[in-house]
């Protein structure tokens, strides 16, 4: 079966981003964190509506290039499959638990936190891999909005990048 | 000068207890966590009033032995240093910056994370040691709470334990 891996960036005190968004704090520097690899690895992005109108505004088109397809998870946006991304406006957790018996390489679960938060606690999310930055960024965008239950982990890899980031990937115990 | 090391356990959304204080999620599977060198290291805590008073109800006397000088932080206690504990009413920052100057070992920051969140953001505290655990618990009392302000960080240790937790030691900044 099709995984959910939650994989992004995120500072020592769980953020995502800042207040508004941005990443800025991002270590760019040409560190290779092994996202060739991952990319190979999935053909489909889930994102919630958020983090999907931020992409908009920073010109991303978020387009299903090159066979990947792109899963927006709204309640207020009209649901509809134009410019390559569906917007989809049931329940997460149920279509992500259909999605992941169709066939497929693995899945990718974008965020934002409040997404993520929402398909942890159905269950539905098998791996996580943070990319831990050496900051503390004092407010933003949680990483782990609360999930009002605990789900074990299992720490499967990890690896300290000379600048500091430490990437973590680990099994979701559901 | 003696350095000021937060140095606690949490869990992977960030939480260093749940929201009762309980810290049953704890790993103590006879793993060495390498606590008996840093005892070694220090010879003075800071603690919030709660979680001195949590301390309290779980039978720890708190008292100063083996040459261990203890600083509870609080508004509300009345100042005194009865019971081998010195109950600290101005304001924290500026006690531990003269701390800081004395003479000793180094100064233990154990929590909580409203103290943490105030003495970063006071730019006294040098050093954070984390002991990830495993485990979303999915609410609790946060491990850095909003700080309202950035602070950079140097990943300078990392240690990866057989039971998934995993020891991360880094330099703040100031």
């Amino acid at each position: 079966m099709r995984k959910v891996k939650y994989s992004v960036a995120n500072t020592l005190d769980g953020f995502i981003a800042r207040v508004d968004g941005s990443v800025d704090w991002l270590l760019m520097d040409g560190t290779d964190y092994g996202m060739s690899k991952f990319f190979k690895s999935i053909d489909a992005l889930l994102l919630g509506r958020k983090t999907y109108e931020f992409a908009l505004t920073q010109g991303h088109g978020m387009k299903s290039s090159k066979g990947m397809s792109c899963y927006v998870f709204s309640r207020t946006l009209k649901p509809s499959t134009s410019a390559g991304v569906e917007i989809i406006s049931e329940s997460a957790g149920e279509f992500v638990r259909r999605l992941k018996l169709q066939a497929g390489k693995d899945i990718w679960l974008m965020g934002g936190g409040e997404l993520a938060a929402s398909l942890l606690a159905e269950g539905v999310v098998d791996e996580i891999e943070l990319n831990i930055h050496p900051v503390l960024l004092g407010s933003g965008i949680q990483l782990f909005p609360e999930l009002g239950k605990q789900l074990d982990l299992k720490l499967t890899d990890w690896k300290a990048h000379q600048n500091g980031c430490l990437q973590l990937s680990y099994q979701v115990k559901n």
